[in-house]
């Protein structure tokens, strides 16, 4: 633990069957107007609009709604959410639904009132808060961003053709509260459920390779990963398995609720590259990272040689007797690789609507970071044609 | 994560060389009137009560002390500290040294301003605390407990031989800062030392050894054994080797902030029988843990022949091929065996103080629970007899 840290994360979850049993002490602890946010029409054919809204009109508040926040949720309806806090006086903003639905609950959290252009503030130059922030809490209904307990929020700016993320404080714009019932997951289409699964993975990869050192960060890593891996394979046997279910949606809580990643330099560019992949053809999150993943760790294993061999031995199982480091790193890869293919997920940019006249845009436009190695467009580009 | 949970840990973690440099921003939350606790002289000795104290007056404190504060923190310690905090007006209490001056710290924030005796309020009945508690602090100087980031606390009632444990709520007496500089623990004698370590990995085993499901806390849980076996190896050949230190004194927080222990059933016998081996001795906690460990899991493996199993595959990488679950789960634990002595820890009770006569008495007092197994007296004395 070599690097040195300050640690605390604010948000009190509430995970299993009965988590709802708590929405209304929590809810004891705001004001009384709530805006009420979710995507689709899911939750209202799944009976949870209805229930939350039970529950909410029985605390006495006074409820204003923005449905139909986008899978990649759109900075537009991040200044039509900062209009109705600031119009309804919103004490509590509650995100039903998956990552983006809470990632924008953040954005609203953190716009409404702030003087000036938020996206330019605070995704662009990244200045701190200083503006009043409403508090958000979530109730999860499908998992893998871990937005449920972190200050991250990914926005797509689509005039722009920018997808930025940005990661505030804990104290600020963490979720004060999140339900996480594993059953609400059920209805999750398959599709979108391994996509969260790669994300989940992802996250977790994306810590783990970078820095030299002994960190116990590192094996919590691993641990996560072996149990996420376990949780897939049950899962796709049987998406109805509570057991399963309710590991995968933990599994992605903890892989990004920052505990994991304290004292470790992360790398994080294969997100930036999806972002821009996200921005260019709307594909599914988790999806895009799983394309962009094979690829670019063939391209950069070499610069952190001794990782990519124990992601082979600790989390893949790869034999070692007789083997060159340089064999038994390539092999964990393709066991990543094999992984993806296991979780039915597409394996080419072209599948997911990307053109080969986008791939230099994506290459030019995507930030250019890195654990072990920090590419530059030109290796970018080889990276997604290598996919395409 | 079949068992419900709700969690939120509130303590602040200052980690790393620089940690103190925080502690003026966190005085700043507090009233004026502070009450130092420290234990023996080592404080004074390496400069660090010197440096805590120039930073309390500048910071505008009034301080008093409560010194000498046990290894095996004493009830009427408590009483004292109480005493002290209402005459002072004590706003935060700030404990200084390892985690027996901070459960002694935790246990004079719930007593202060309970009516009635505490002890027999929060310790044997576990009453719910609704009297005011008075805010703790810590600044870490010895590694193992984790008190640096929970709700435990462990007191021995001297008068009547009776070591008891509670866990209070987090967001009632966890600290609300923490500052771990692992240079601090340099200085712990290698006695110290070992014991911290082997606290850390009875602390993971109670939490591992129960339960039949693939929960993502038992990975977790792994993760955490596999790094603390790295660091304490290297810690062994050089205890100022700082990427070892710092890595045992996170895989401590870690092992019992709660967080590896979500959904899970525990076990703690061993803890129990324990606690009542040092109202007898006064042994050093993880001195007493380590010997009582290896006869207590030999007795009880095959009550959850699978986690043994698991444990001695994962954690000790023992060979499987061509041997019984019986053998291999076996010589998992004669690994742990093999563990405890190369970190140069005693392996009978005689040799930290226990005579034949105390056993049937430690047998009685105990109290009884378990993972897969809840042993009767005659058991856990038959486990005492096998390594008196």
């Amino acid at each position: 633990m070599n690097i040195d840290f300050s640690f605390q994360n604010p948000t009190r979850i509430h995970f299993g069957r009965t988590a709802m049993q708590h929405l209304p002490e929590e809810l004891a602890n705001f004001g009384s107007n709530v805006l009420l946010m979710y995507g689709k029409q899911s939750i209202k054919k799944s009976g949870l609009y209805d229930e939350v809204m039970n529950l909410l009109h029985q605390a006495g508040k006074r409820v204003c709604e923005l449905p139909g926040i986008k899978s990649n949720p759109a900075y537009r309806q991040v200044l039509q959410g900062a209009q109705l806090v600031r119009e309804h006086n919103v004490d509590l903003i509650l995100a039903v639904g998956g990552g983006s639905v809470i990632d924008c609950a953040k954005a609203i959290s953190v716009s409404a009132y702030c003087e000036g252009d938020p996206w330019q503030r605070y995704w662009i130059n990244g200045e701190k808060v200083s503006n009043p922030v409403v508090p958000v809490a979530s109730i999860l209904t499908m998992t893998g961003t871990a937005s449920e307990m972190n200050a991250g929020s990914v926005i797509t700016n689509e005039e722009l053709k920018v997808k930025q993320g940005r990661v505030f404080p804990l104290e600020l714009v963490a979720p004060k509260f999140s339900i996480l019932n594993p059953e609400f997951t059920y209805t999750v289409p398959k599709y979108q459920m391994v996509s969260g699964i790669f994300d989940i993975f992802s996250h977790l990869m994306e810590q783990y390779f970078s820095g030299e050192d002994d960190c116990v960060s590192d094996y919590l890593l691993e641990g996560d990963m072996l149990a996420l891996i376990s949780a897939a394979r049950a899962a796709l046997k049987n998406p109805q398995d509570y057991e399963a279910r309710s590991n995968i949606m933990w599994c992605a809580t903890m892989a990004l609720n920052k505990i994991l990643a304290l004292s470790k330099t992360q790398d994080w560019e294969v997100h930036q590259i999806e972002h821009q992949l996200g921005a260019y053809t709307d594909c599914a999150h988790g999806i895009g990272l799983a394309i962009v993943s094979v690829p670019y760790y063939r391209h950069i294993y070499r610069y952190g040689l001794h990782r990519f061999v124990r992601f082979a031995k600790n989390i893949w199982h790869v034999p070692t007797q007789g083997r060159s480091d340089e064999q038994v790193a390539l092999e964990g890869i393709a066991c990543l690789s094999s992984f993806i293919a296991e979780l039915g997920i597409p394996q080419t940019l072209r599948e997911v609507g990307a053109t080969e006249e986008m791939l230099p845009l994506i290459a030019e436009s995507c930030n250019k970071c890195g654990g072990y190695h920090v590419p530059d467009t030109a290796e970018v580009l080889e990276i997604l044609k290598a996919c395409y």
